[in-house]
């Protein structure tokens, strides 16, 4: 995974902020990459529909309310995955015995468990609290 | 992470099972792998006291009740880790731009969020319900 959806939130939340598009070198500048390199996230954003590209203008809009943009749709978008999956099963378990032949279920199981957690949370969490949350650090900042 | 406590859980699952101490060579055959590979994640399992050597043999033998052993302590037994890290924080955000400067605390509480809904995931779960589910698995073949 990467640190594509962390950089993909930093991008969304500039994208959100903005009052006018925000062209791929400006985003690229705050995230801290090369504009490529946001402009291959921005083409994996676009095919969910997260964002688009401004006729006329090199920025981008955003296209769903922050409200309902779910980081895990961000997840989604950015990840070549169907779901989360924070650990991996070993792959070569021995079928001449009775655990290796028998594990593999078992820890799939297991470790959907930790994964739907993970999925959990990343639905619960939106755009717009990412936003309130960078709002509460910037003006605590102000005020010390 | 890779699929150490993939391999460290099946690894436990056969010494808690085992009439007698399993060697690393026996574990090796059964999850697939080289005996200097479970010797690595064994020399972990130790680290933490979940495991012992045999005096005597070359086998290994558990010290934890598998009904006390949650998957975590494993996890932190094969793991260089203070905790679960799902995603990872871009590491250069510019401080010279609003959102560049407060996203870092911000990303962190948020994905921090996500490791603790894993890890308490990882807590809930022991050696015991991996046992037990790998019984129900083997009944299931057998009433087929």
């Amino acid at each position: 995974m990467d640190t594509r959806l962390s950089s993909a939130i930093h991008m969304l939340v500039m994208i959100a902020g903005a009052e006018s598009p925000m062209s791929s070198a400006e985003i690229a500048e705050s995230v801290g990459t090369n504009a490529s390199h946001i402009r291959k996230i921005a083409r994996l954003l676009k095919g969910r529909n997260l964002i688009e590209g401004c006729q006329g203008s090199k920025g981008f809009v955003l296209l769903v309310p922050p409200e309902e943009l779910s980081l895990y749709r961000v997840y989604e978008a950015v990840s070549d995955s169907d779901g989360v999956h924070v650990f991996e099963l070993h792959q070569n378990p021995s079928d001449r015995c009775l655990v290796g032949c028998h594990i593999k279920p078992v820890l799939t199981r297991v470790f959907r468990g930790i994964d739907e957690a993970a999925e959990r949370e990343l639905k619960a969490t939106t755009l717009a609290d990412c936003m309130k949350k960078l709002k509460i650090e910037i003006e605590r900042e102000e005020q010390a």
